[in-house]
């Protein structure tokens, strides 16, 4: 028998959905599964009649695979992945290569490509994107580590991915960890999109007392333009529609409003403080996470603080497609994209992932959860100037900033006399307000620290560091 | 010669008043300084005619000290620290006792604590507070390590505190590098204040059209009220009042408006997202200081993006201590405190620290920068019930935001309108919205990530995880 074009270890949901998109596209294959069970029940079920092999032992699986290997592992992140590599490192050979399609973080990457590499072994951090449907008909993929072993998967890959006009939804990301990395502020990005929509959910919920059908419509509207067209609006609008198993009501009020937020959201942050990057619409979707857990006390204060009345304003029409809305919704999603492709470029320079900002966001296009018509306007953008600042810079989007943050403000400033919170979109209010004032007040910081700390200050018009003794 | 009763190395400000500190108080010491001419030049200008002796080599300087040895460390904290511990550790005997009185990280004290006692040595992780003047007349002092360590200094460090009415401000915070991670957590409620009083300046200057002198004034009057009466208002005022050495104008208007965030204030907020903490009022102090180093870039896009006319709204006047501003302030700041103390309750639990939150209040009260006449309540709220979720929820904090919330939403929403950024101020009214809702909109979040991921979602009716076909 034939040797198998590459080897994959965990069969969970996303690893079997990556499998037959493989097969679909001509490559044979041989799983493997902590428990044989597990890939007896899926080579008898949806890997029957398929060019898809399974191996009981590690030691099976490795001499089934043609050389050099190609080992994709979709295992849990952390231990577990150190674990699979340990087990299969001793039946590994030179030149074999391994690939973390998992949720690994970043740093844990840069350490075993580093280990690996010392073992004349490939290593490739992959970040997927697409969830279970996008594995199987096409995810969005984002390999980093040495080029090399990039080319060896490159056709592989290639095949597998999500498409779009312009092509295939993957590519080279660049070294070390910069294939997690760039998935974990992916993440980032999809948390604060998601926060965002359901911020302008609850308003038109709590303000105009829509229901859920009446919201979807207005997703399914704003899905038919270009600066929302995208697949969270899309399934938020099949989401609203759907109707509850157990009751007459629509299934999303029966859901507990109780998110998590471990793992790469909040990597994202973390990376962005570490950077010194400005994310506050990310740290804000990412809180409102940790805010939605405090149920409890949330349900305690609701009694113990006066709510007040909400205070009606006027968010639109089905009609406008709730225009004053939808203007807040599209400069918050643009913050969010904006500030996680800031982490991107402080990171391509401290970490020297030299990372190409027009093909992640070609990368990100098609196939994975933050894919949008905005894509190609910020691939646009870097095409236009490579080392663009932030994408607020570029001409489309600062028109769009200029065109509808007034809109954006209103409708905060309106949420805040309602009682209602609106985290994220308030937070890119004061970013962009942060933005576009040249004097800030930190100069009152400062002279604060001089006074306590002998901090020192820089001035507006004379170069140096100036002391006062502010205390005499 | 009588050997000495405790040693400092580095004879930075906070070293040199640490010894003056000390020696005022009755204790001998030996002082060690990297460059011998600083410590010569110390001997024979403040430190003449004092209790206070040099050492050339640090061989000198161990065998001057009486035994079991107490010596203090005013040292650069990362590798500076880890140097000069080396170094010393070869003069050291068993029971001996380094502490480490520089802003060090607290997971770098865990390791040294670790590393010194592994060797029979001593080891304290001290967070001091005061700034210069603070450690001359009385720091406020948060050492964490083992107790029996502790208390082989508490003599010292009790005569050398702040004090305050009922005590002084050191205790013992608890194990490990508690010390650190208190002071830490106290630095991050520090960036929160500072950046909310900033936001007051701004206000009263671009909305009120206030001089300096007048915002002064105010300041000079909130810091009579209970509720601000601190250290950071008065320096504010302080400093408002100064007038520039090079021009006509007030000094504050000179100063560049650019403010670092490196160090303590991010870790606090790394720390907070570690633990899962809600710290929108932190998160923004510091967010507001990266945000204010981007000067070219605002310069750049206030001339890009309508900045519009500021809309005047009221915010009070003198007279009545400008009401509105003042309770959007004072809840402000109660907010910059809650979200402290909740990091150091659930690091308490999280990292076995065993946090006695009234004594970390009482520490506060004096000596340090964040005292303030608020944490006396604090000190109550915890008084009356030692496990309180979070200040808020005590009679007397939860009344000052039934009383207050209206005003901050007003200022909010009205700076909004008026194209002012007010990060801390806008992030502490969707922080007590959010606390006040006890449903807020996660449950669309919830059925997204069910959609494209089949995380599954919890139900407000019903036990167990739930999976629903979105798609089908």
């Amino acid at each position: 028998m034939s040797k198998a074009h590459f080897g994959l270890i965990g069969l969970g949901v996303m690893g079997e959905n990556l499998v037959l998109n493989a097969e679909r596209n001509g490559f044979s294959s041989v799983v493997f599964n902590r428990t044989y069970s597990k890939t007896e029940e899926f080579l008898k079920g949806r890997g029957i009649g398929k060019k898809i092999d399974g191996a009981k032992t590690v030691k099976e699986f490795v001499e089934k695979l043609e050389r050099p290997r190609r080992i994709l592992m979709m295992v849990k992140a952390g231990s577990a992945t150190d674990a699979v590599i340990d087990n299969i490192s001793e039946y590994l050979e030179e030149g074999d290569l391994l690939i973390d399609g998992g949720n690994s973080q970043f740093k844990d990457t840069e350490r075993r490509v580093k280990q690996l590499e010392s073992k004349s072994f490939g290593y490739i951090g992959m970040g997927v994107s697409g969830g279970s449907k996008g594995a199987l008909e096409g995810p969005s993929m984002m390999p980093g580590g040495t080029k090399s072993s990039y080319d060896a998967i490159e056709n592989l890959l290639t095949k597998m991915a999500a498409k779009v006009e312009d092509g295939p939804c993957v590519a080279y990301v660049g070294p070390g960890g910069s294939g997690h990395f760039v998935k974990t502020v992916h993440n980032g990005i999809e948390y604060g999109i998601e926060q965002i929509l359901a911020e302008a959910y609850d308003l038109m919920k709590r303000v105009s007392k829509m229901n859920c059908s009446e919201i979807s419509d207005v997703f399914g509207n704003w899905n038919q333009t270009e600066e929302l067209s995208s697949y969270l609006v899309e399934i938020t609008e099949i989401c609203l529609k759907n109707k509850d198993d157990f009751s007459d009501e629509f299934t999303v009020e029966k859901i507990l409003d109780k998110a998590g937020q471990k793992g790469t959201g909040l990597w994202t942050v973390i990376s962005a403080l570490e950077l010194g990057v400005s994310v506050p619409t990310i740290y804000a979707s990412l809180n409102a996470r940790v805010m939605s857990s405090l149920k409890d006390q949330r349900k305690e204060m609701e009694n113990n603080l006066p709510t007040g009345d909400i205070n009606k304003f006027d968010l639109g029409n089905l009609n406008n497609g709730m225009k004053p809305l939808f203007d807040s919704v599209v400069l918050s999603t643009i913050a969010s994209y904006a500030q996680g492709m800031d982490i991107l470029r402080e990171a391509s320079n401290v970490y020297n992932y030299d990372l190409d900002m027009q093909s992640i966001a070609q990368i990100w296009k098609g196939g994975c959860i933050i894919r949008s018509k905005l894509l190609k306007r910020i691939q646009d953008a870097y095409a236009k100037e490579s080392n663009l600042k932030n994408i607020i810079f570029d001409d489309w989007f600062n028109k769009q900033i200029s065109k509808k943050i007034d809109n954006l403000s209103f409708v905060v400033s309106s949420a805040n006399k309602a009682n209602i919170p609106t985290p994220c979109l308030s937070s890119t209010l004061d970013y962009l307000n942060s933005y576009r004032t040249s004097r800030l007040p930190q100069n009152l910081v400062q002279a604060m620290r001089d006074c306590f700390g002998s901090h020192t200050y820089e001035r507006i018009d004379k170069e140096g560091s100036f002391h006062t003794e502010w205390l005499k």
